[in-house]
């Protein structure tokens, strides 16, 4: 008999796909080169070009058995040597083969790294404003989420709303940073204030706390600063990558766990995803995805345009009297709406051909979400459609 | 804290795994060649030039953004709509876009699928022989496996035995058809049996009741006979397929759920498929893979070596007195053992370079399982060392 759980998820409908299906719906008829679509995060930039050419090498003198045939479980184990090979370089920490497990992007990573680490009933805390999927992910292992409110000052993480929810059940804390939707990168005071409240916690709890951190926009950082690498602060953590948006290749859904050899366990968390694995028919990233990306894993995209964007819409959005914080990485903006409800903005926004995303999924009321991977001729042109828009609607001058 | 329930399933070791490592230590001694191993299911024919021929296209041609970009997560639409086209040709069924789900291969068109039509604590009724990884894609939804005892004399259904493990708990029957590990075909005759039974027992406990059918070794048939196609004789069919074995690609895991459109709830299955994909992180097969496969769904690798060993290793088997059902496909075969502990027997053979799989783990006691997808050449000699061992450990004379 079909399961009613998943059939009552048919019902809801998130408000990013509605934005984006009424962007296309739009495009139909007025040409989609003249919606303003900042609904989806979806890479604009093309994979790099050595990708390319590794895949095609493969292609023509890999044997068909090593290019297609079976992966292990935990992924191809050159592939993980290379993983921590280039890990261990940059960020100094000492990974080993074992200590990486091949995923379908960072959404495989998470939902083994939180079934890895929680049993049913178990508490999951996370930090709003946050990507609106981990309801599934954790929810899902039969574990809860608990969202800790923003701190909007800069999107930093609000400690004192953190130490309110923090309770024994606490068996692991979601981060991610570079933020989605904020565009926040937290500052290394912000990570070795956690990491200390976590080993203060585990201490008094008595038990292990896992840092679970979700980190596909790792690459994409402005003003060529550097952004502190969360492991580096706390043993207990598993880094969680995807290769989606530093190569541009979110289709071919590849990324990895990377458990601190400090962890706690740290020797069996890649063999125990393994097991996880088969209870969910994954099994493996795809054989030849593994193969190409291991021989590109330094290289990215040209990832400058996400920054031009940023630069040309965040400096209009001052302009325009928005409260926003500037971000530091990502290809998201998350600015204050300039009413109340941000559904109503955002519908009105509509009228203008700018398609935005109201926070509330975000756990964030009165903000929106502006994902701005897209063309930045694009963009200039949306920005008079912004200005118009509040303008017209809200009477604000520059 | 590290979940338990995962961290135990690591002192359990797989009987084929622990085979197939004794087999890669002993190629370390005396060359791997010289080990006749027949522990694992790993197609030995290299993949359809077409699919690779295909890939380099899409490589040069496609724009990155189509080729290497997020794909909805229940499959590119038009990778579905072209499967729907091929199987509507093949079984005249009127599939169509929205009753095709792509999967990570077969492992994960089951998973999804008991996920999809079970709740926990249901009954999901499977025969034996049957693949071990079964306990996992159904125990691990929370449901409950109950295995129906062999037919030993030809691997069809044994359905008394069937209608004593069958009630009202039971809402979904799981099929392997070509068998692994038996290599039987179930026969026309055997299906519109089950159907009959499956239609009565709908009526009987006033529910639903699915049958999942597990088909990746659809294309491998010997004789040349045509092997009746499930879903045509019972309308609460899920038939779950990859082209891990039919193109020899099995590391890339792409397959599918084809649900019959005659099915209770035909037209929101795979999009619930999508919702259960969430919470798992596991998105969607790879996007350049499920295009490549989209231009070669008619197509196989050249299958006939598994014919061709079948018919050597049957011959030899059936020569030196073993009690053996002759397989109608897949590559695999599995006899009756020489003595009632599978395991000691196989463990004997170990001494003669031949790696066998014991039973047990299938759900059958006192036979051994050959996966015969390796080099013809090997099959031959190994023939040789299966007689040396039959007749120094059991003193039979062919």
């Amino acid at each position: 008999m079909i399961n009613q759980t998943y059939k009552e998820m048919l019902k809801g409908k998130s408000i990013i796909r509605e934005q984006s299906e009424f962007a296309a719906e739009l495009g139909k008829e007025i040409g989609y080169d003249n919606v303003f679509d900042y609904s989806l995060g979806n890479p604009s930039v093309p994979v790099h070009d050595d990708y390319t050419k590794v895949m095609m090498e493969l292609l023509e003198q890999e044997s068909p058995a090593n290019l297609h045939g079976y992966s292990p479980s935990l992924g191809i184990t050159q592939v993980r040597l290379k993983v921590a090979k280039s890990l261990r370089e940059r960020f100094d920490i000492d990974y080993d083969t074992k200590h990486i497990f091949m995923t379908s992007g960072a959404a495989g990573a998470l939902a083994h790294a939180i079934r890895c680490v929680t049993a049913p009933g178990d508490e999951v805390i996370t930090f709003a404003p946050y990507f609106p999927e981990y309801q599934e992910y954790v929810g899902k292992t039969g574990a809860i989420l608990k969202v800790v409110p923003a701190n909007q000052d800069d999107f930093q993480i609000n400690f004192e709303a953190f130490l309110e929810v923090m309770n024994e059940k606490v068996q692991a804390v979601l981060i991610n940073t570079p933020n989605n939707p904020s565009g926040a990168v937290y500052s290394t005071e912000t990570i070795q204030k956690l990491a200390s409240i976590l080993y203060k916690k585990q201490k008094e709890y008595g038990h292990d706390i896992f840092l679970i951190s979700d980190e596909p926009y790792r690459e994409i950082i402005f003003d060529k600063q550097s952004v502190p690498y969360p492991s580096r602060y706390y043993n207990n953590s598993l880094s969680c990558y995807s290769f989606s948006k530093s190569l541009s290749l979110p289709g071919e859904r590849i990324g990895y766990i990377a458990v601190n050899p400090k962890a706690t366990d740290a020797d069996i968390i890649s063999v125990m995803c393994g097991q996880i694995s088969r209870g969910i028919g994954h099994n493996c990233p795809a054989s030849s995805v593994q193969l190409a990306v291991a021989q590109v894993l330094n290289k990215t995209s040209n990832l400058t345009v996400y920054e031009t964007n940023m630069n040309l819409i965040y400096d209009k959005l001052v302009q325009l009297g928005f409260e926003v914080v500037r971000p530091g990485g990502t290809f998201y903006i998350f600015p204050k709406a300039l009413e109340e409800d941000a559904k109503a903005f955002c519908i009105k926004a509509r009228k203008y051909n700018l398609i935005l995303v109201p926070s509330d999924s975000f756990g964030v009321a009165g903000y929106f979400r502006m994902a701005y991977c897209i063309d930045t001729k694009k963009v200039m042109r949306s920005l008079e459609a912004l200005e118009l828009f509040v303008k017209e609607e809200y009477g604000i001058r520059s």
